[in-house]
């Protein structure tokens, strides 16, 4: 299969679950050719009604095609399912969740193979594809010539933000937005539970919890960029770590009180009580950031 | 000391500290006559200066009007402060920062001194208080009555909204919203760990992060609510916690990979995979808040 075979403008997508098939939906709907695969066939069958074309295998697929597109399960679903197949000429843009670490090792991978590679972090559930008026977008990184050339394709299902020729560094925003994510669902977890023993409807807490926790979110991002920017752990902070650790003291004794298990509380008071006693009790939160690259667990 | 000696305007301010502090110049602002008294007495001297009354002790202070404010270091503090006072016919608001069982305790005590007593937690850090337009606002509770009478004064330094009867409750929402806080702030805290371990600037790790917590914020808050005050805990769940724990496993790899470490994601993790090993994977977040309940830690 050499270069010339391959219709410029068609788009191979590789996996149809709910995110692959998210995309292609997208794909069809702006009129782009679209060739898909997926292990279980059936799951092509309602794509090929809206126009796309099924490929057998990968390997008549990739064929098809110069910008591959992956959405499988895992880094190693990629390589199973890209195992022999000739990658020469082609562009792989893998959407699929990874490590950062992953994502290079790929990049290597599709390199030897004689493809160029970007690698995609979607910061989006399906229903917000092909949504734009959503505000989803995909982070893309590695080969800039590659992301410039298929930049309007990527751009269809939902914002592409293109963050440079590391290939790892689409994933690592992407999990480091999920990362502080998981912190905020677990801190309303716990929230939900206090108000929930005290009687407090739910939808009340939260409307409080809306309030609160996003006019925080913006000083606290903002004032902890400004910190770690500088350097000056000490410059700007308006409530010190001794204060919020003797609050975060009250917020444990009241988890206790009120029979709420403080387990997803406890780390955080935890690494700041420890920042605390090494002395750092005049800075706020951007103070225990290298903390935690101090002291890989 | 009587009731009928008092001024029925004035304002009673026993504590000094950043916070009454901040009260303290609000009223003064706002022309309230206003007595203080602080255990070191050199922080009342500026508040004189702009017009306070200083009284020389906490009984002296209490003699000079009807509504008594505490802003103190802990509830202890409160107690020893007021020990011996004569609180016949006074109103006691207590906003100083304690656990829902201590504000109830404290109604209780007043009340055996012929006090009727208001609770207070403050949203508000001090250079909030008196700029009504940051949208500041402490809750009270405890006496209807003695809140409505008080209302107008306690509406100055930021807004005051009154949840009702229970002394505890203040507290209690005081401390799920500073709860939830935290659990963001451990969130933002990994979040920038990883951006700085790959030389993102924090700048940029900021806004990514303000937009992207903050959308998911208000996802996450009206469809936990929705889905806790309905009973039904898989209806209207867009990405379940089958597929979320799935994904933590990438996060927590992607820190490891990083060097950063786990210990502010773990417990969320772990809490998620304990619950979809007992049959809650088709649920979302919403599904670990009685959890939380179930297994006091
Ligand atoms: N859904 C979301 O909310 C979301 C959000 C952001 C990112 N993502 C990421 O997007 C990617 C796809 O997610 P999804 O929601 O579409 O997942 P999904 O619905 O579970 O679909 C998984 C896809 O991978 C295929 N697959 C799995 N193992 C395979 C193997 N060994 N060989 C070949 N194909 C294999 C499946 O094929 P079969 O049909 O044959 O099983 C299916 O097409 C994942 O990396 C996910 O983390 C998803
Ligand atoms: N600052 C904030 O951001 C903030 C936000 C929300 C809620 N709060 C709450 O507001 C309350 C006051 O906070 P703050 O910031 O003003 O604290 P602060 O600056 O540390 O002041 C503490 C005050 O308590 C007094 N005090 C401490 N122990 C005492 C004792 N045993 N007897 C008599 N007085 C005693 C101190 O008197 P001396 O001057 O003699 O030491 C001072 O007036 C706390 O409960 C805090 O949790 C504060």
């Amino acid at each position: 299969m050499t270069e010339n075979t391959t219709d410029p403008s068609r788009i191979v997508l590789l996996g149809l679950g709910d995110m692959g098939t998210a995309f292609a939906r997208a794909w069809l709907a702006a009129g782009h050719p679209l060739t898909v695969w997926n292990r279980t066939a059936s799951r092509a069958e309602p794509l090929a009604a809206e126009g796309a074309d099924v490929a057998a295998d990968p390997a008549s697929a990739v064929a098809a095609g110069r910008l591959v597109v992956t959405c499988l399960f895992d880094d190693a679903s990629v390589g199973s399912v890209l195992e022999g197949v000739d990658l020469a000429g082609r562009d792989l843009v893998d959407i699929t969740t990874g490590t950062p670490g992953e994502a290079r090792a790929r990049a290597e991978w599709a390199a030897a193979r004689g493809a160029r590679f970007v690698s995609g972090g979607i910061m989006a559930v399906p229903p917000m594809v092909g949504a734009l008026e959503t505000g989803a977008y995909t982070f893309y990184s590695g080969s800039e010539e590659a992301f410039a050339e298929h930049r309007e394709a990527l751009s269809v299902p939902t914002g592409a933000r293109f963050q440079g020729g590391d290939p790892g560094l689409a994933a690592l925003l992407d999990v480091a937005l999920l990362s502080a994510m998981n912190g905020m669902f677990g801190g309303l977890t716990h929230a939900f539970a206090l108000a929930r023993r005290s009687g407090v409807p739910p939808k009340e807490a939260a409307a409080l919890l809306e309030g609160w926790v996003g006019a925080m979110l913006s000083d606290a991002a903002g004032g902890f960029a400004e910190r770690l920017e500088s350097g000056d752990l000490t410059t700007g902070v308006v409530s010190n770590l001794a204060m919020q650790s003797r609050g975060l003291d009250t917020l444990l004794r009241t988890a206790r009180e009120a029979g709420v298990s403080t387990e997803l509380l406890r780390p955080y008071a935890d690494l700041m009580e420890r920042h605390v006693a090494d002395g750092g009790g005049d800075q706020d939160g951007a103070g225990l950031v290298d903390r935690l690259l101090e002291d890989p667990a």
